[in-house]
Order: C-alpha cells, then sequence, then structure tokens
C-alpha cells in the first residue's frame, strides 16, 4: 500500500484497473497480449490442457479463446509458471541484485525468497534496506525473509545485533513475508528467550517463519517445530526428511552450489509428498549460475532422477507459492499474475521464453534491458564504507605456540592438527588470520592451518560467514598484511598475493560482499583468483577461497578461528 | 492482539507459554495429556500412522512417546482433526450460536466459517458484532466472512445497506477472514464499482473473498475470477465444478438443508482434485442437525459414493483450513491446536470425542457445559427491537386484480400463473404478502399464489431471503393480518393462524431470526407448526415456511412479491 492512503483512496487509484482486467477476461475489451494455442500445465488439476492466455495489465486474465493484436502462436511449446527458489541468500552470488535477476530471469526464475543475512551482518538494518531497494521492480520478483541470526552465534563480532524488535518493523514492507531460516534450533529447542522472541515476532505478524536443522529429529524435533518452525532446507537424508515432512515442516529441497541434496530427497517429488515440497538453492556461486542454471537446472536433473515432470515444474512453482502465500503466483489461471515461461519440451528442457508481470523479460537468448533500481545514497555510503580496521603490518600476525586447524578436502568439517609454533611450508603448516573489520577493535585471531597446500603467498578474503571478517591464510606475514590491506583498500574482495604483489583479485566493494561489475567479468577473476592460488600449490580438490569463508564459523566441528582466538565447537570453548 | 498492546507485550504476554509448549515437546515437562496409541490421520504424507499424541497449552506438542498423568488410551480408534464447515450462515439453524455449537461439536465440528449475512439484512454492522459476540470462546471456533450483498438487490427494503467503508474495519478483527459469498456474480463480471469496491476492501488486507456463482462458466466465469474471487459453493454440475477448479477456484461441496450436491461432485474428491476441495453446508435447519448430523456425515456419505475416507477426512479439514490460511488447523502435527476428533472407525464412523484446543468438550454423548458469551446489552436491545411495524388490519391486504405467482414443487423457481383478481381457495389461489418491516414505511406488496395448497387460515414467517421482511399467504385477509401481528408482537418468527386463532408458532425474538430456546425445543415447535400447516392443507412436498422464505428474494425466476410490488426477474422489471 502506498505509504498514508486512505482505503477508499486506495480503491480509487485500483479500480480502473479491476474494471479492465473484468473487461478483458469477459471478452469486451482486447487483451494486450494473447499466448495462442498454449498448452500449459494446470497446477489445480495436475494435467496439461491447451487454451489461449489472455493477459491484461499484468495478469493473466482468461483461459479459453481469445484475440489481441499482439499475438504470440506457442503452439507445440509448453506453458508453466515462472519458477521460485524458495531460499537463497542473493550476496553469494558476489554480483548486485540486478545482475543475479538478469542471470536467472534468463532460466526462467519470476521469483526468489532471499535471506540477507550475509550483508546484515556487516550493515545492520541498512543491509536489509539496501536489498530492498536494490531489488525493487527488478524482472524478478525479490521476497525476503528477515535474519534470524544476526550474529550468528555470541563468539561472532559482527557488524550488527538484530533483536526482535530491531527487525519488527520491516515485517510491514510488502516484500518482507517471515523470518528467516531460524538457525540456532538449539536455542529453539532450550526455551532461548530470544530465539522465541524472534519467533513469536513472524508470528504476531501472520508471517512464516523457516527452519534450518540438519538431522535434527524426534521430540528435539518435536519442540522445533512445536516453537513455529514449519520449514526445512538442511535435509540430505530422505528418512529424516520424511519425519520432518510428516511432523509438518515443507521441505525445500536443496541444490546449489555448496549443497546438494537432490538426488537423496528426488523420491519425496511423488503424488503422496509433492504438495509438501518445493526447490531453493540457498546459494549460487557465479559460474554454478553461469554453467548450470537455476530451479530450471534443479528441475531438469529431478526429471532425470526419475521424478514426473509435472510434479517436478509443480514443485518448482505453485507449491513454493503457497508455502509462501505468494496467492497469485505459480499457477496459469485468471487472476494470477503473468509470470510466464515457455518452455521447447517437458523433459529436459530449455526455457526460451520468459514473461514478468505479462511482459517479455527474455527471448532468443537476450534479457530485455529494464531499469537497475536506485538505492538511497545514504545506504551506498554506508555499504562503501564497511572496513573500520587500520593498515595491518607483518608484526600484527606474530604467532608463538598456537593450535593447527586441519582441513578435510571436500568438507567443512575440520580436525584438531595438534600444535605448532611455527608456520612451516614443507609440512604444510600455514597461518590463517581473521582480522575483525566493522568496528576498529583491532582484533586478530590467529591459529596455524594444515591441508591448504600453499608453498608461498598469502589468499584473503572479506567473504567469511556469517560476520564476514576477513580471512586470510598464508605462508608469511608480509603477504599476508598486504592480502589484509588490499581488501581493505578494494573495500572488500577476495585477494590472491605472491612475494609481496598481488596476482589476483575480485573487488567486492559493496560491503565486502558484492561486485559492482557484470556477472561474467567477476566470474572470470573469481577464476582467474582461482586459478593463482592453485598456482600457489592449493590442492585442486579444495575450492581456495569457499573453504576459507567457513573456517571461522563457529557451529561447524572441530577447531576454528575466530576474531578473539581458536574455537573448539565440540568442547564448545576457546582454546589458547 | 490485544487492543493497544505493543509488541513487546505481546511478546512478554506469550514467551512463557512458548517455553513450556517447547519444554514439554522436548520431554522435559509432562504434557496436559497424552492420546497414547493414537492412530492418526497424517495430512501431509497421506497415510495412517501410529504413535502417541501430546498435548500441551492446547497445543499439539508432540508426536512420539510420550508420557503424562492425564492419559487417555485411544487404542483401536481413528484420530483426526476436527471438522471444518467452509461456509455457514448460523442463523439459518434458528438457535443461537450456542446452541448451534452444543449441536455440531458433538459432531467432531471445531470451526466453521459463518456469513453473517442474515441478521446483517436485518442489523447492520450491529448485526455482524453480535454474532461475533456470540461466538466469542464457544466449544467451536467461529471465524467470519463480511457480507458483501447487504441489500441483496436494489429492490430489497432491507435493514442496513453495507458499503466497503462501512465493513472495512471489521476486518481488523482476529475471527474475520475475508469476504463473504459476492452473490452479484452480474455486477462483478460488468465491472460494477460497488461489487469491485467491496473485492479490493478485503485484498486490501489480504483476505479471501468467497464466490457464489451458479452455473457461471466460459469467459463470463474468467472475468468474475480475475476479480478475485476463488471459491464456489454454488456447483450443483460436475463438469462446471471441473470449469471452475481448473481457473483456479476453490470448490466447497455443498451439503446442506436446502442444497444437495456431493453426489454430484463426489468424485471432485480424488488423488487429483482432492487439494482444491472442502465441505460447506451453507444452512442447516433444526431437523436437519438433529437427524444428521453435520460435517461427520457429509464424510460418512461421501465415502458411501466411493470416496477414500481418508480424502474425505481431508477435505473436511485439512483442505479447508488452508485455503482459509488458517495454518495451525487442520492437521495432528506439532504446533497445531489440539482440536481432535476420536472415531469409532473410519468408515460409517461415529464421533466418540472430541478435544477442543486440548480440552474435552465431547465424550459419550454429553457436551461440557461451557459459559455462553456475553453480549453487549446494546445489541441485545437491538437485536429484539428489529420490528418497526404498526399493527395491521384486514384492510391493508386489500387488492384487487394481480399476477398469480406459480409455486413448483421440491424448486425455488416459480412461474407466471397468470392473474386473478381475488381469493379462490378452490382454484388454490392465495394471498401473499410482503410487509416491510425495518423502517416503518408501511409498504406492502401483495399479490397472489398458486400451488400452496392452504384451504384455510394463514402463515406468516420473518425468514424471508434476504432482506427479512414479514411474509405472510393467506385464504382471508383477516388471519393474514394476525399471523403478521404476532409475528411482530413475538419480535419475530412464524406463525400458523386458523379462523382467527393462532395454532402453531415458533418465535424467534433475536433480530427475527434466531430463538433463545435449545435447539430441540425450537425443532419440536418448528415440526408441530409444520404439521399444523400440513393440516390447513398445505401438501407435503412443500416446506411450508422454507418455501415462502425465498418468495421475496428478487433473483430467482420468474416472478417474486417485494415490499414494493410484483418483480417479474425474467424481465427484470416490476410488474403491475
Amino acid at each position: 500500500m502506498v505509504r498514508n492512503e486512505t482505503i477508499s483512496q486506495r480503491i480509487e487509484r485500483k479500480i480502473e484497473g479491476k474494471q479492465r482486467v473484468v473487461a478483458v477476461a469477459r471478452g469486451d475489451e482486447k487483451p494486450d497480449l494473447v499466448l495462442k494455442n498454449a498448452t500449459y500445465l494446470n497446477m489445480f488439476s495436475n494435467e496439461f490442457l491447451k487454451a489461449d492466455i489472455a493477459i491484461a495489465g499484468g495478469l493473466i486474465v482468461g483461459i479459453g479463446e481469445y484475440y489481441a493484436d499482439n499475438e504470440i502462436d506457442v503452439e507445440g511449446k509448453v506453458i508453466c509458471p515462472g519458477f521460485i527458489d524458495a531460499h537463497i541468500h542473493l550476496e553469494s552470488s558476489l554480483v548486485t541484485p540486478s545482475e543475479f535477476a538478469k542471470a536467472v530471469v534468463s532460466h526462467g526464475t519470476t521469483t526468489v525468497i532471499t535471506d540477507p543475512h550475509e550483508i546484515a551482518n556487516v550493515m545492520g538494518i541498512d543491509g536489509i534496506n539496501y536489498m530492498l531497494e536494490s531489488t525493487y521492480n527488478l524482472p524478478i520478483d525479490v521476497h525476503f525473509m528477515l535474519p534470524s541470526c544476526v550474529p550468528a552465534t555470541p563468539m561472532d563480532e559482527s557488524g550488527a545485533d538484530l533483536d526482535y524488535l530491531i527487525i519488527d518493523h520491516l515485517y510491514e514492507h510488502p516484500r518482507v513475508i517471515g523470518l528467516a531460516e531460524m538457525m540456532n534450533f538449539e536455542g529453539v529447542i532450550n526455551g532461548d528467550e530470544e530465539c522465541l522472541e524472534k519467533i513469536l515476532g513472524s508470528q504476531a505478524h501472520h508471517l512464516k517463519i523457516d527452519g534450518h536443522a540438519p538431522g535434527l529429529s524426534g521430540n528435539r524435533l518435536n519442540a522445533y517445530i512445536s516453537a513455529g518452525v514449519y520449514s526445512d532446507h538442511e535435509c540430505f537424508d530422505y528418512d529424516n526428511a520424511l519425519e520432518k515432512l510428516r511432523k509438518g515442516q515443507f521441505i525445500m529441497i536443496r541444490e546449489g552450489t555448496a549443497a546438494h541434496n537432490l538426488e537423496a530427497l528426488a523420491p519425496l517429488i511423488s503424488v503422496k509428498y509433492h504438495s509438501r515440497c518445493m526447490f531453493a538453492t540457498d546459494d549460487k556461486h557465479p559460474n554454478d549460475l553461469l554453467e548450470k542454471g537455476h530451479i530450471d537446472y534443479i528441475v531438469n536433473k529431478a526429471v532425470e532422477y526419475g521424478v514426473n515432470p509435472l510434479l517436478a515444474i509443480k514443485i518448482a512453482t505453485h507449491e513454493a507459492a503457497r508455502y509462501f502465500n505468494l496467492n497469485n503466483k505459480g499457477a496459469i489461471a485468471p487472476g494470477y499474475l503473468a509470470d510466464i515461461v515457455v518452455l521447447d519440451k517437458i523433459e529436459d528442457f530449455k526455457v526460451e521464453k520468459v514473461f514478468k508481470k505479462g511482459k517479455l523479460v527474455y527471448s532468443d537468448g537476450k534479457v530485455a534491458d529494464f531499469e537497475v533500481p536506485e538505492v538511497a545514497p545514504k545506504l551506498i555510503k554506508h555499504a562503501h564504507n564497511t572496513f573500520n580496521v587500520k593498515q595491518v603490518v607483518a608484526e600484527d600476525f606474530k604467532l608463538g605456540d598456537a593450535p593447527v586447524i586441519g582441513l578435510t578436502a571436500g568438507e567443512l568439517l575440520t580436525t584438531d592438527c595438534g600444535r605448532s609454533d611455527k608456520i612451516d611450508v614443507s609440512k604444510d603448516i600455514l597461518k590463517v588470520a581473521v582480522v575483525e573489520r566493522h568496528k576498529g577493535t583491532g582484533h586478530i585471531g590467529l591459529s596455524y592451518i594444515n591441508g591448504y597446500g600453499m608453498k608461498e603467498g598469502a589468499v584473503a578474503t572479506s567473504i567469511s560467514h556469517d560476520s564476514h571478517n576477513i580471512i586470510a591464510v598464508g605462508t608469511n606475514d608480509e603477504d599476508i598484511a598486504l592480502a589484509v590491506n588490499e581488501i581493505v583498500k578494494a573495500k572488500g574482495g577476495i585477494c590472491v598475493v605472491k612475494g609481496g604483489k598481488v596476482i589476483g583479485q575480485v573487488e567486492l566493494a559493496i560491503a565486502g560482499l558484492m561486485s559492482e561489475e557484470p556477472l561474467e567479468v567477476v566470474n572470470a577473476k573469481l577464476e582467474e583468483a582461482k586459478a593463482k592460488a592453485f598456482e600457489l600449490g592449493v590442492p585442486e580438490g579444495i575450492d581456495p577461497f569457499m573453504t576459507l569463508s567457513f573456517i571461522s564459523l563457529p557451529v561447524i566441528p572441530a577447531l576454528r578461528v575466530t576474531t578473539t582466538g581458536v574455537f573448539d565447537v565440540n568442547q564448545w570453548k576457546y582454546v589458547k
């Protein structure tokens, strides 16, 4: 609703549009567009039907026989609603929402539900507002779930601390539809006040609460759900997913860059269970977006795994919309938004055309131009000033005896590799540092790391979950210091240094998380930086940056390094 | 939300309850009640499962293994959520909501969605408030859809005229969940401003809009749906229902006292279509409530018609709850309201026990005592003063030449039976009168009627859809006048008169629509009055009162008599 509008003013503003919709539907006025001879997927009767689809004022207004000046014959194609990603952190694409939208709309996505918790950990409410403003009126609709865990843990030194009261006013925003993944499931189960307050806050606005509880089951799962958490996107195991589904959680089947749960969960997409399922990516990195696609990729993959295509498309569209109460999305029917995808065929399909609110936004391999949303100058300024760190020098990274954190190839889990009193490249013992960057505390957490394989130089990144301080790993303190200083200078990013020289860099000047360059450019830089890291000795089985991004998240066993020291997750305490 | 409560106060008020729920669910505190060894219908996985059901604070908190001081072993029984009636006008039961609740809770109903349009036509907003107050905290939850058509037509002289602005504030009431049946579908299709304003009003509050469009199809149906109307309870034909379902309308399969659509629509309750279906009664008269039951009766009947019992129960509970966004209803799962029904078996079942918010409200044939809700004195006073009519005399009903309205046994349709200049009992030509009773206009509409069969005396009723003026039919003007005066004296009801004497009467002193007596008493009086009408010659194939109740509704062809004259519905004009 427009601010300060009375109910009469609102209705006055809307009635003409409504009258036109009705007039076109009944056949007395011409539609803006007719898709002739459309074979479309009917989400209510679970079948393919054939008819003309009439569009007016951004809505589908009629299914039947219609004529317009603007007709597109879609004979032989398959028509379905736009795809919906039920859970993503847009920041993980490393590009602006506009660039992200450009990438995914060409894959048939017309709606994503984002949890802006990366940027919120850096910029607090300003970060959420930055994302709200930069997603306004894109060729995809971006709905928001408010971050529930900022900071992620009490050990985190993040840029903000968001309690239920601080975020409450945002529930009034028309694109905010709930509370995002309640990662602190232990807190919920144990009746922690801050957690329950956040749940009660979203409930007070009659909005959704998403879950995040890997492996949770039994009575503890009952407690988590009873508290009000009715979805989960962390299922990697069929039996656990089925238990959650039976107890009332909607299952967001996740297939993203980092996590691949589709194969295990594909059997859920059956006649019996599908109405409680949807798809999510959680995160999509640049090369993954460019090479694989988005929800279209998951649908095709699901069909490869034996899922009925109709059901795969239904959970990719209709079921996600119903879960989030997006009542005018997820179907080809009168009154629904004309968010429409034209597929070449039903199996192993390619997206040929995409309509958003009746406007052709993608066709013939090309995304239609659109206006990049304006963001308030205050927010832009804040986003470009999120590093409150003094220039560091090699001496800042001096370290004697300390624990050695062991990396495990292909996993986020680390191991306890004993102790060391110095860097020893021959034994693959490197230094790892976490530089607090939000509040100018000067805190630097230091430790050693094993398994990163680097023979010379250093690597640093300002993407480090969830607080996004600066993480650096290196073979010598000078290169570590240089990598950190370069990141601060660039206002964020990824940096690869060798012998006092920068040899690879991705600038991420928006909150230290996102680039201002096109997706293809960011991807090229990132791939080049990766290649440089591999040249320095990082084995190819390890993603040199993503691996580091999780080294500071003090919830995944065994050892993590935070801005205030090494934390043993199993023992839940700092170790000297 | 409690009025004027801040968000913090609300959460403060709720947090302890939430903490207890979580503690009980995880197993650290004892539940209030455990249903041991429950075979329950799982609405998410579409199967029967067996487990203990733990209840605390009015909620189901755990499914698994639980123990409590208060345990009920339900081994061998079938457990399902409480039944939901998706559309009813409570007034049609002729009793107070408390009496209605008592009757239906014993049949497993725990939620009804009512449209108070009968009382709203008499008392306006006061009528809606009367129903809201008299349904507070009953053993069933009563949710409201706001009447969309008061008065029903421009020809109606009703007690109120409700536009979208007058009803707008009521959308804030926690039990108001939308706009009730948009009966003026012609208005919607033709873009009538008043109709569209009402739809826009409900949409502004993100609430539902129910439909009412018998037989509507094709592009006109597209127009009606596009305007925002996503349900229909007027389907009597399978093909029309399927068309509506395919176009996005939820189908409320109606099986009430007057309309019987279940047999025709039962095939919709299939794996393919059931998720778009639910049950409704629309109206339930006293003897029907007492003899047949409520939603339980429909479920059993559906199974008789070959419907899978699991699906029949699912649409009677879960699907209705989902349509109305009653997110904590319609399933046996953690966090859902403990609205639970214990059935003796799955087919041809009887309801043995009913729990409302975890409290046993029906067991062993007995409804637990409950406090009858208090209604504001101002509203009670208004409800008992809805007749603004002077004493009438025989001369008021003088009539010369006029049209003859022909009744059709078993149907609401009437026929044009030519004209007459007098009552002629030998030819079954009686007099029919409609006495305006709201505004003291003195308007009396007069005509003749054929097919009612009465040989002597007169009958009158203050139930006359939708304006509820007084309708009388008689063999002589004296008895007509007496019947009308008796109704005014009793502040409403039904009256049978013979030779200057009252021989049957049902007092309906609440708005002229509902009695203050128990259901059994009202039913006995009504049956007796009916018997008296039959004695006077009304043939048994005609319901002597219900038939009259529709004689003034100027939307059903062919002829109707209103307070201002005889109306030809086919020609859409008054006839002399």
